[in-house]
């Protein structure tokens, strides 16, 4: 038997998971992220932890396929950061430094490619090679996976979805520094952004009208009966589907999978998106399905261990 | 020495090549499309002119690969097409029937498709193995090559980059049935679309201001520098730019290869998307070349021979 190691490196916590090449989970865990000092303990803290794992269950080097890692930046295909915000980063050779400190293999992706690598695996696009995941959480992440490999593209930047234009008449900026990206309506921000546009105007009662609102406020209201609520639903699922519409045409895929912090709203979602998608998709793309994703926070090991198993 | 055939059929003619595996063309001609009766004799012409050309070389069937064809419509996996309405065609296991025909292996993929795949092989895109074709002609065509790789999809459709949304506001159709498709902006029809509309309310004097005019007058006129013409190009380039940016945050390919009868015009072309596109594209996205395709006509018929090189 042999075995890998899956990790998913976020700006406050590592979650790790060993993994037999079975696909089985033997152990998982998470350490703190140390962003201080441009985040220069993280990928020692990483390694530390995970020779100390190989010991604490008996194995030797030679049993290890590799470490998988995902982190919240564009990598290059020769696991180069070019900077990261969340971590501290600046340019890293992520997988040259990870493969010193260990000596193991290791593969770096990005980590909302590596969680739609997850979710194909044993998620809610199992089976299929075909999919894009879509992770609505603070922003609007996204993977592109055309026949079982994600679109890791020339510069790292390939499933960039939160940042294809879903409205070209916006006026506010995006932190990107364009206007009209999908990010500022279908992330949890832009949910309450979508929200707060609508109270201003808004003269029917609603439970939204209060001190702060967040996206499941939103969701949880919608499912109250909310009028208000569900209109705010309707205008986020309207440009939500503008995006995939437009990512349909290019990747074609078998399956959309919804996840993210968002997507803790549950099946409630997903009409507010599939109607205006089958409204308005290029009449090839019609039919695609709707998933939401079913790993939550193991996505992303699960999809860092399958790099590995797959290389 | 083994050799393989290129084929590209299109609505008049189907282009055919013969080619040695180093990739050298040994002879090239075409045949007339017979699009009565539902197409019915296309397949078989082209198989009768294939064996043809095998015993007129004197090449015995073992040393044929195989036959690639591209064809004007989304193709499955499976090499079927479910309907193209340039050939005639309804339902036809394309693959299977060439393959009884001929008693050789075929590979079946969309034409826009198989282009790209030339172009990256010995044209604009060569040396690149991420590259996004853009193909400007009655419509507007693609082919997103990600790894070397045509993203086909999971219905065929993948890289429809025609019917990608850049005007949420349009009023006019598309062909397709929605309203704002880049088609409507980058085609040849859609160029002359455009100018009418500025002609209807310009009034500058303009060389444009005659009975009928074709994509080709505006270019020709932008290259003698009448405003008008140029304020129409302009137009055409912030539509088209909107399209690739769009593109650019999914796919992020190396460079864009823009073919089609309207890359004719050259690279006057050039500016008028390139500009806009800088100005806007995802800050990882930016620095994507803009080359014009160099294989004219025979695009086709190397992407056809590309495939069955690759398989």
């Amino acid at each position: 038997m042999k075995y890998c190691y899956g990790v998913d490196i976020g700006g406050t916590t590592v979650k790790m998971g060993l993994f037999e090449e079975t696909g089985k989970i033997l152990d998982k865990w998470e350490i703190v992220t140390r962003i201080e000092d441009e985040g220069k303990a993280i990928l020692p803290d990483i390694a530390a932890s995970i020779l100390e794992k190989t010991q604490a269950h008996g194995l030797e080097k030679s049993e290890i396929l590799g470490i998988g890692a995902g982190v919240p930046a564009p990598v290059t295909a020769e696991g180069v950061v070019n900077g990261s915000a969340n971590l501290g980063w600046n340019y890293k050779e992520v997988k040259r430094e990870l493969e010193e400190l260990t000596g193991m293999d290791a593969l770096i992706g990005n980590d909302a490619n590596v969680a739609a690598l997850g979710e194909m695996w044993k998620g809610g696009g199992a089976g299929q090679k075909n999919l894009v995941m879509i992770t609505l959480g603070t922003g609007v992440g996204g993977g592109v996976i055309v026949n079982g490999k994600v679109i890791t593209g020339e510069h790292g930047a390939g499933g960039e979805v939160g940042h294809i234009c879903v409205n070209y008449d916006e006026t506010d900026v995006c932190g990107c520094g364009n206007r009209g990206c999908l990010e500022q309506y279908a992330s949890a921000t832009g949910i309450v952004r979508l929200a707060k546009k609508r109270l201003a105007v808004e003269t029917r009662d609603t439970v939204l009208k209060k001190e702060s609102v967040t996206a499941k406020d939103v969701f949880d209201a919608v499912k109250a009966g909310d009028a208000v609520a569900v209109s705010v639903a309707e205008e986020f699922g309207r440009y939500l589907a503008s995006g995939l519409i437009n990512l349909a045409v290019i990747a074609d895929p078998a399956v959309f999978v919804i996840g993210g912090g968002v997507s803790k709203a549950g099946e409630v979602l997903i009409p507010f998106i599939q109607k205006p998608y089958r409204e308005k998709a290029f009449f090839s793309n019609r039919e695609i399905e709707f998933k939401l994703a079913t790993l939550g926070n193991d996505a992303g090991i699960c999809g860092a261990a399958k790099m590995i198993l797959d290389a």
